[in-house]
């Protein structure tokens, strides 16, 4: 998926909301089977419903690795039943040495046909450059993350001033165009946007964190915005297991209907 | 696997070999099919060859993934046929916050029954805690690694004089003990592992970039043994692909005992 489309997107809904579809199938709601069949027909059931308000979909992989064969077969049926208008984002956190992220690239965009997996940034340059070799295809790399364990590595200071994810964000977009590369950034940092989009104002951000975590909406907004509205609001639990009924669906598409309402109200402000 | 079963497997062999089964689909030798059985008959050709002279395998998850639901099937299948005196790392490089990392944990150490799995410390300490929680499980957590890219941020000085990778291995080691975590550590970096050794003396070292990346085998051996041994050293292409005949398993072998014959000479200096 190009920029521009994602960009026109974003503009014809006036929304900038990502369903994360991180599916515990311990979690299913009342009816369904704890088996792949169960998670096809719940992420469908969700996709369906939650479409008109979101403009991408985040398969966070570890939820369907954990299944083994079955949790893989999983995805590949819900990856095929998302929309070609919404962009999919594979949350996989991959990143070796070159010829083994060669082969992480080939699995998320080519056997797996997403348009963007999430890369982890500690192994630098070499374990990163074989994603950014795939055109229309998007690397998002890790920045800020919205755990606690982010003060143990990313927020340290280095002895050049920076803290290690402004490194990691000033590098990894050196690398890069804003047309394949975006970061991730938590939103429970909202005050920390504002630093941020000093070091890479026009990529886009990927922002976990809303919702079931803390993450303030309005902030992140505020501060995180650029002139292609350049944000991409996650939210999974808030969302998919917003009741756990037979309404399951109609509760989901309604939470994301939500976040759609207050985004567009604040586009417009 | 306990520590005191794995080093008294290296005892007995007087070898710390890791094979690791970086098993490219494109690479199998001639007379193979290019798919699921090929890698299976591959891999177990290799491992019945290269077991007397191994203590552990590590399997490049990279390799299989990239072949979808067929290369989950040849990474079961694989693992099956490790007989258990081997420690089996699955080297995924995986990390996420903590209910996350929880399902990567129980990807690797239930529904797929490895003894140890390769993780990424970029999201710091609840990220590594879901795979600690496991008894006789091993996390094994990226130190410095062996590629360039380790200049980008690993070896970053911080404001305390440390560089990452030293702030990555003092506070991960606080984090769990000798008997469940290892580090990996590059072979190319032979000469820092005295100053490693400082920071954790009593912990494992998995050291890949020794064969195809050029590490020394007796610098390495020299800078990082400790009392008991504390080293599992990685060969892969150089062992699984010394050559592409029909004769692949022997060459495998060949290449594998010449390993074990300069660990044995190394360990009676």
């Amino acid at each position: 998926m190009t920029k521009q489309f994602l960009v026109d997107q974003i503009n014809a809904k006036q929304s900038y909301l990502c369903v994360g579809l991180d599916t515990d199938i311990e979690k299913l709601p009342a009816g369904l089977p704890k088996n792949k069949e169960g998670v096809i027909a719940f992420n469908k059931a969700i996709i369906d419903a939650t479409a008109p308000y979101c403009v991408s979909y985040k398969i966070n992989t570890a939820f369907y690795e954990s299944q083994g064969i079955a949790g893989w077969e999983a995805m590949e049926a819900t990856l095929a039943h998302i929309p070609s208008t919404h962009f999919t984002i594979a949350d996989a956190k991959r990143g070796d040495i070159g010829n083994t992220s060669a082969q992480y690239a080939k699995t998320f965009f080519e056997t797996l046909p997403f348009d963007a997996i999430t890369v982890a940034p500690y192994m630098g340059k070499d374990s990163i450059e074989p994603f950014l070799a795939y055109q229309n295809k998007w690397t998002i790399v890790l920045g800020l993350t919205s755990n606690p364990g982010s003060q143990n590595f990313e927020q340290q200071k280095l002895a050049n001033g920076q803290f290690l994810y402004e490194s990691v964000l000033e590098q990894v977009a050196s690398w890069g165009s804003p047309e394949q590369l975006m970061f991730v950034v938590g939103a429970t940092k909202a005050n920390d946007l504002e630093s941020i989009r000093k070091i890479i104002p026009a990529h886009f951000l990927l922002v976990p964190g809303v919702g079931a975590q803390g993450g303030s909406l309005s902030e992140v907004t505020r501060y995180g915005k650029n002139d292609a509205v350049g944000l991409l609001i996650n939210a999974s639990r808030a969302i998919i297991f917003a009741s756990s009924g037979t309404n399951f669906a109609e509760d989901a598409a309604n939470a994301a209907k939500g976040y759609a309402a207050e985004m567009k109200a604040l586009l417009s402000e």
